[in-house]
Protein backbone atom coordinates (compact mmCIF):
# COMPACT_ATOMS: atom_id res chain seq x y z
CA UNK A 1 0.00 0.00 0.00
CA UNK A 2 1.23 3.47 -0.33
CA UNK A 3 2.02 5.30 2.13
CA UNK A 4 -0.64 8.27 2.48
CA UNK A 5 0.70 11.57 2.19
CA UNK A 6 -0.68 13.72 4.37
CA UNK A 7 -1.34 11.75 8.22
CA UNK A 8 -3.14 14.32 10.96
CA UNK A 9 -2.17 13.12 14.96
CA UNK A 10 -5.75 12.37 15.92
CA UNK A 11 -4.99 12.06 19.66
CA UNK A 12 -1.92 12.38 21.72
CA UNK A 13 0.49 10.69 19.56
CA UNK A 14 -2.34 8.18 17.75
CA UNK A 15 -2.51 8.66 13.72
CA UNK A 16 -5.63 8.15 11.10
CA UNK A 17 -4.61 4.49 9.27
CA UNK A 18 -1.95 3.65 11.80
CA UNK A 19 -2.72 0.87 13.61
CA UNK A 20 -1.68 0.57 17.32
CA UNK A 21 0.09 -2.76 17.46
CA UNK A 22 1.52 -5.44 20.07
CA UNK A 23 5.39 -4.34 21.00
CA UNK A 24 5.98 -8.58 19.93
CA UNK A 25 3.99 -11.33 20.17
CA UNK A 26 3.13 -12.99 23.97
CA UNK A 27 6.04 -14.91 25.57
CA UNK A 28 8.10 -14.35 22.09
CA UNK A 29 10.17 -11.55 24.69
CA UNK A 30 9.95 -10.74 28.05
CA UNK A 31 8.49 -7.08 27.78
CA UNK A 32 5.36 -5.21 29.98
CA UNK A 33 3.33 -2.56 28.51
CA UNK A 34 5.01 -1.30 25.72
CA UNK A 35 2.59 -0.39 21.92
CA UNK A 36 4.49 -0.43 18.46
CA UNK A 37 2.83 1.99 15.03
CA UNK A 38 4.74 1.65 12.10
CA UNK A 39 4.65 5.95 11.13
CA UNK A 40 6.87 5.05 7.92
CA UNK A 41 7.45 1.97 5.58
CA UNK A 42 7.58 2.80 2.21
CA UNK A 43 9.54 0.47 -0.08
CA UNK A 44 11.18 3.62 -1.57
CA UNK A 45 12.79 3.86 1.98
CA UNK A 46 15.59 1.77 3.05
CA UNK A 47 14.41 2.52 7.14
CA UNK A 48 11.80 2.07 8.77
CA UNK A 49 10.14 4.89 11.42
CA UNK A 50 8.20 3.33 13.99
CA UNK A 51 6.71 4.87 17.38
CA UNK A 52 7.00 3.33 20.78
CA UNK A 53 5.36 3.62 23.92
CA UNK A 54 5.87 2.24 27.22
CA UNK A 55 3.25 2.92 29.84
CA UNK A 56 4.40 4.23 33.26
CA UNK A 57 6.18 1.24 34.75
CA UNK A 58 6.63 -0.52 31.79
CA UNK A 59 9.91 -2.00 29.75
CA UNK A 60 10.62 -3.18 26.31
CA UNK A 61 13.14 -6.09 26.09
CA UNK A 62 16.33 -6.18 27.09
CA UNK A 63 18.09 -7.60 24.07
CA UNK A 64 20.93 -7.15 21.54
CA UNK A 65 21.12 -7.00 17.41
CA UNK A 66 23.49 -6.37 14.54
CA UNK A 67 21.16 -3.03 13.47
CA UNK A 68 21.74 -0.24 15.05
CA UNK A 69 18.71 2.47 16.21
CA UNK A 70 18.57 5.93 16.02
CA UNK A 71 15.58 7.00 18.57
CA UNK A 72 14.37 10.50 19.61
CA UNK A 73 12.40 10.61 22.72
CA UNK A 74 8.99 11.78 22.11
CA UNK A 75 6.63 11.34 25.24
CA UNK A 76 7.38 11.81 28.84
CA UNK A 77 10.23 10.21 30.48
CA UNK A 78 12.66 7.18 31.61
CA UNK A 79 15.70 5.47 31.51
CA UNK A 80 17.28 3.22 29.14
CA UNK A 81 20.20 0.61 29.31
CA UNK A 82 22.97 0.40 26.53
CA UNK A 83 25.34 -1.38 26.74
CA UNK A 84 27.10 -0.75 30.61
CA UNK A 85 25.54 2.62 31.37
CA UNK A 86 21.96 3.64 32.11
CA UNK A 87 20.52 7.10 31.24
CA UNK A 88 18.00 9.55 32.46
CA UNK A 89 16.10 10.08 29.30
CA UNK A 90 13.25 13.08 28.77
CA UNK A 91 11.90 15.09 25.42
CA UNK A 92 13.61 15.14 22.33
CA UNK A 93 16.84 13.64 23.97
CA UNK A 94 18.85 11.20 21.22
CA UNK A 95 19.55 8.52 21.51
CA UNK A 96 21.75 5.57 19.38
CA UNK A 97 22.26 2.05 20.07
CA UNK A 98 25.31 0.83 18.43
CA UNK A 99 25.66 -3.01 16.80
CA UNK A 100 25.31 -5.56 19.49
CA UNK A 101 25.04 -3.57 22.76
CA UNK A 102 22.50 -4.74 25.00
CA UNK A 103 19.65 -2.17 25.94
CA UNK A 104 16.33 -1.94 27.56
CA UNK A 105 14.08 1.49 27.68
CA UNK A 106 12.00 1.69 30.66
CA UNK A 107 9.28 4.04 31.73
CA UNK A 108 9.45 6.12 34.57
CA UNK A 109 6.87 5.05 37.18
CA UNK A 110 4.34 8.00 36.71
CA UNK A 111 4.35 9.27 32.94
CA UNK A 112 4.91 7.57 29.95
CA UNK A 113 7.91 7.24 27.94
CA UNK A 114 7.53 7.76 24.31
CA UNK A 115 9.92 7.88 21.30
CA UNK A 116 10.56 7.43 17.59
CA UNK A 117 12.97 5.02 16.46
CA UNK A 118 14.28 4.59 12.96
CA UNK A 119 15.53 1.15 11.93
CA UNK A 120 17.26 -0.27 8.49
CA UNK A 121 14.18 -1.82 6.73
CA UNK A 122 16.54 -4.83 6.28
CA UNK A 123 17.87 -5.63 9.89
CA UNK A 124 18.64 -9.26 11.93
CA UNK A 125 16.43 -10.63 14.48
CA UNK A 126 16.89 -9.56 18.21
CA UNK A 127 18.79 -11.61 20.28
CA UNK A 128 17.94 -11.90 23.90
CA UNK A 129 20.62 -12.58 26.93
CA UNK A 130 21.87 -15.93 28.11
CA UNK A 131 22.26 -16.98 31.36
CA UNK A 132 25.95 -15.41 31.35
CA UNK A 133 25.30 -12.68 29.61
CA UNK A 134 23.06 -11.74 32.14
CA UNK A 135 25.63 -12.49 35.10
CA UNK A 136 28.19 -10.06 32.96
CA UNK A 137 25.81 -6.87 32.97
CA UNK A 138 24.53 -7.70 36.38
CA UNK A 139 28.53 -7.42 37.92
CA UNK A 140 28.01 -3.76 37.29
CA UNK A 141 25.98 -2.76 40.37
CA UNK A 142 24.15 0.20 38.55
CA UNK A 143 23.58 -2.32 35.60
CA UNK A 144 22.37 -5.10 37.77
CA UNK A 145 19.54 -2.56 39.65
CA UNK A 146 18.42 -1.60 36.33
CA UNK A 147 17.30 -4.96 34.79
CA UNK A 148 15.75 -6.01 38.01
CA UNK A 149 13.29 -3.37 37.13
CA UNK A 150 12.87 -4.44 33.80
CA UNK A 151 12.56 -8.00 34.48
CA UNK A 152 8.73 -7.74 35.28
CA UNK A 153 6.55 -9.36 32.74
CA UNK B 1 32.81 9.95 13.77
CA UNK B 2 30.91 7.19 15.73
CA UNK B 3 27.53 8.46 16.87
CA UNK B 4 27.41 9.47 20.76
CA UNK B 5 25.44 7.17 22.26
CA UNK B 6 23.81 9.48 24.44
CA UNK B 7 22.63 13.40 23.29
CA UNK B 8 20.30 15.63 25.27
CA UNK B 9 18.57 17.88 24.39
CA UNK B 10 20.13 21.51 25.48
CA UNK B 11 17.59 23.83 24.79
CA UNK B 12 14.32 23.15 22.37
CA UNK B 13 15.23 21.74 19.61
CA UNK B 14 18.87 21.86 20.09
CA UNK B 15 21.25 19.16 21.02
CA UNK B 16 24.66 18.64 22.68
CA UNK B 17 27.32 18.51 19.52
CA UNK B 18 24.95 18.81 16.93
CA UNK B 19 25.34 21.67 14.38
CA UNK B 20 23.23 24.24 13.66
CA UNK B 21 23.64 24.51 9.75
CA UNK B 22 22.34 26.56 7.28
CA UNK B 23 19.63 24.71 5.21
CA UNK B 24 21.48 25.35 2.13
CA UNK B 25 24.34 27.64 0.46
CA UNK B 26 22.36 30.80 -0.06
CA UNK B 27 22.00 31.46 -3.41
CA UNK B 28 21.71 28.14 -4.22
CA UNK B 29 18.15 28.03 -3.84
CA UNK B 30 15.56 30.16 -3.31
CA UNK B 31 14.62 30.44 0.84
CA UNK B 32 13.96 32.38 4.06
CA UNK B 33 14.64 31.15 7.43
CA UNK B 34 15.53 27.55 7.82
CA UNK B 35 17.79 25.82 9.72
CA UNK B 36 19.07 21.92 9.28
CA UNK B 37 20.62 19.60 12.35
CA UNK B 38 21.86 16.55 10.95
CA UNK B 39 20.43 13.95 13.82
CA UNK B 40 21.18 11.02 12.69
CA UNK B 41 23.85 10.06 9.86
CA UNK B 42 25.34 6.84 10.69
CA UNK B 43 27.68 4.59 8.39
CA UNK B 44 25.24 1.60 9.77
CA UNK B 45 22.00 3.47 8.95
CA UNK B 46 20.66 3.40 5.38
CA UNK B 47 18.74 6.62 6.29
CA UNK B 48 19.48 10.14 7.91
CA UNK B 49 17.06 11.82 9.89
CA UNK B 50 17.14 15.98 10.05
CA UNK B 51 15.43 18.47 11.88
CA UNK B 52 14.59 21.53 9.91
CA UNK B 53 13.02 24.58 11.52
CA UNK B 54 11.37 27.20 9.41
CA UNK B 55 11.42 30.54 11.44
CA UNK B 56 7.40 32.36 11.30
CA UNK B 57 6.88 33.71 8.07
CA UNK B 58 9.80 31.32 5.97
CA UNK B 59 9.47 28.57 3.83
CA UNK B 60 11.94 25.92 2.52
CA UNK B 61 12.52 25.97 -1.54
CA UNK B 62 9.97 24.59 -3.65
CA UNK B 63 11.88 21.43 -5.25
CA UNK B 64 11.38 18.28 -6.40
CA UNK B 65 13.91 15.09 -6.58
CA UNK B 66 13.74 11.08 -6.94
CA UNK B 67 13.86 10.52 -3.32
CA UNK B 68 11.11 10.33 -1.02
CA UNK B 69 10.75 12.50 2.30
CA UNK B 70 9.18 10.72 5.35
CA UNK B 71 8.60 13.47 7.78
CA UNK B 72 7.35 13.84 11.34
CA UNK B 73 6.00 17.99 12.84
CA UNK B 74 8.23 18.39 15.87
CA UNK B 75 7.35 21.97 16.87
CA UNK B 76 4.60 25.14 16.26
CA UNK B 77 2.58 25.22 12.83
CA UNK B 78 2.24 25.74 9.36
CA UNK B 79 1.19 24.57 5.77
CA UNK B 80 3.12 22.31 2.78
CA UNK B 81 2.46 22.09 -0.70
CA UNK B 82 2.70 18.57 -1.95
CA UNK B 83 1.98 17.47 -5.65
CA UNK B 84 -1.14 20.36 -6.16
CA UNK B 85 -2.44 20.07 -2.30
CA UNK B 86 -2.30 22.47 0.17
CA UNK B 87 -2.08 21.06 3.88
CA UNK B 88 -2.50 22.64 6.74
CA UNK B 89 0.47 20.43 9.42
CA UNK B 90 0.78 21.21 13.01
CA UNK B 91 2.65 18.86 15.88
CA UNK B 92 2.57 15.44 15.07
CA UNK B 93 1.23 15.24 11.83
CA UNK B 94 2.83 12.90 9.10
CA UNK B 95 3.63 13.89 5.69
CA UNK B 96 4.77 11.65 2.83
CA UNK B 97 6.70 13.55 -0.05
CA UNK B 98 6.25 10.75 -3.00
CA UNK B 99 9.02 10.44 -5.73
CA UNK B 100 9.53 13.60 -8.38
CA UNK B 101 6.58 15.14 -6.19
CA UNK B 102 6.82 19.35 -5.92
CA UNK B 103 6.76 20.09 -2.19
CA UNK B 104 7.43 23.08 -0.06
CA UNK B 105 7.13 23.99 3.40
CA UNK B 106 5.94 27.13 5.12
CA UNK B 107 6.11 28.04 8.91
CA UNK B 108 2.82 30.34 10.49
CA UNK B 109 3.10 33.72 10.23
CA UNK B 110 3.44 33.97 14.31
CA UNK B 111 5.04 30.44 14.84
CA UNK B 112 8.22 28.40 13.68
CA UNK B 113 7.65 25.04 11.62
CA UNK B 114 10.07 22.02 12.40
CA UNK B 115 10.20 19.21 11.78
CA UNK B 116 12.02 15.68 11.55
CA UNK B 117 12.58 14.50 8.10
CA UNK B 118 14.03 10.82 7.14
CA UNK B 119 15.88 10.18 3.99
CA UNK B 120 17.62 7.46 2.22
CA UNK B 121 21.61 7.86 2.59
CA UNK B 122 21.94 7.87 -1.24
CA UNK B 123 19.85 9.93 -2.62
CA UNK B 124 19.53 12.17 -5.96
CA UNK B 125 20.25 16.34 -5.91
CA UNK B 126 16.83 18.38 -5.75
CA UNK B 127 15.32 20.01 -9.06
CA UNK B 128 14.06 23.02 -9.25
CA UNK B 129 10.74 24.22 -11.29
CA UNK B 130 11.46 25.71 -14.59
CA UNK B 131 8.99 28.71 -15.48
CA UNK B 132 6.99 26.02 -17.46
CA UNK B 133 6.67 23.89 -14.01
CA UNK B 134 5.50 27.21 -12.41
CA UNK B 135 3.12 28.19 -14.55
CA UNK B 136 1.33 24.64 -14.22
CA UNK B 137 1.54 24.68 -10.74
CA UNK B 138 0.14 28.18 -11.09
CA UNK B 139 -2.88 26.91 -12.60
CA UNK B 140 -4.73 25.89 -9.42
CA UNK B 141 -5.27 29.29 -7.71
CA UNK B 142 -4.66 27.23 -4.17
CA UNK B 143 -1.38 26.44 -5.21
CA UNK B 144 -0.84 29.65 -6.92
CA UNK B 145 -1.33 31.65 -3.80
CA UNK B 146 0.61 29.22 -1.65
CA UNK B 147 3.70 29.84 -3.80
CA UNK B 148 3.27 33.71 -3.66
CA UNK B 149 3.46 33.12 0.00
CA UNK B 150 6.69 31.15 -0.61
CA UNK B 151 8.71 33.29 -3.19
CA UNK B 152 9.88 35.54 -0.88
CA UNK B 153 13.79 34.93 -0.25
Amino acid sequence: MDTPVFRAQSAPMRWQGVAVAEYKREHEAPFRDVTRQVLFDDPQLSCQLRYFEVAPGGHTTLERHEHVHAVVIARGRGRCLIGDRVYDVALHDLVHVPALTWHQFQADKKVPLGFLCMVNAVRDRPQLPSTEDLARLRANPLVAAFIAEGSTV
